[in-house]
């Protein structure tokens, strides 16, 4: 596997991907879930949807590559990858849209402040909205490996 | 032309594709700006701000692809390509991230309602991100379709 582009499905670039996208994802809905508040909001209900569907995508692609990696043998038909990049693209879009709504709307929180938002939830806000982005990050970082692995199929 | 991809650089369908883009991304910064109390928010300004970068980038490639489907001689440079296709994809981030965050500050404000959200201003700003939204959905096209012609070149 030493001609291998690194990243893309199947090497041990891609597991650590997965697990980062897996572990910043559980970390985000765990900062907005210890919230008791967040169903209050629509953004914040709809980051806790979004991170609920990349977990188990992220979590699933992560054992698939360890697999690979362990067997060595990677799965390399393009109808199986055109599937991933296409699953990657749309859930890193929906990353990038919740984090983008739970950050615009802690900033307009902290505007506005008082009542609205106690320190201490939304400093847990925030941590939410950082790890949503670094799990957009790898997303789209998967996705393009993916991509540039495809035409040599 | 007839074996070109429609829809990437220097063809009809991308002209189109690039008017679209201007006419949105000026309709959502008309329409946010019309609302005089847009700088109150820091979404809504970054929205003006994204919008005000798409809309000149925009203008000058459909002056480009009207130029090469008159001269019927389409620049095709796999560097300026490459340019193109990354300032597209960044520029798709960018207002994607900007119409959700407009939005969701939008429908938090339709939420706590009263004071803070008049229906006149209301149904402007949502106006607004609709046309966001749209601006987006051509950019991401756009890219999309140049990055499908790059390996040919």
């Amino acid at each position: 596997m030493d001609d291998e582009l690194p990243g893309s499905f199947g090497t041990s670039a891609s597991l650590s991907l997965r697990l980062g996208q897996a572990i910043f994802s559980s970390a985000s809905l765990l900062f907005m879930s210890l919230c008791v508040e967040f169903y209050n909001y629509t953004a914040f209900c709809y980051l806790v949807t979004v991170m609920g569907l990349v977990i188990p995508w992220s979590f699933t692609l992560a054992l698939v590559d360890g697999y690979s990696v362990i067997v060595g043998c990677p799965l390399r038909q393009p109808g199986i990858l055109l599937i991933i990049i296409i699953g990657d693209w749309v859930l890193s879009i929906l990353s990038l849209a919740a984090a983008c709504a739970t950050a615009s709307v802690i900033i307009f929180l902290l505007e506005i402040g008082g009542a609205y938002c106690p320190p201490k939830f939304c400093s847990r806000y925030q941590l939410s909205a950082a790890m949503a982005f670094l799990s957009w990050f790898l997303s789209a970082a998967s996705s393009l490996f993916n991509l540039w692995l495809l035409p040599s199929l």
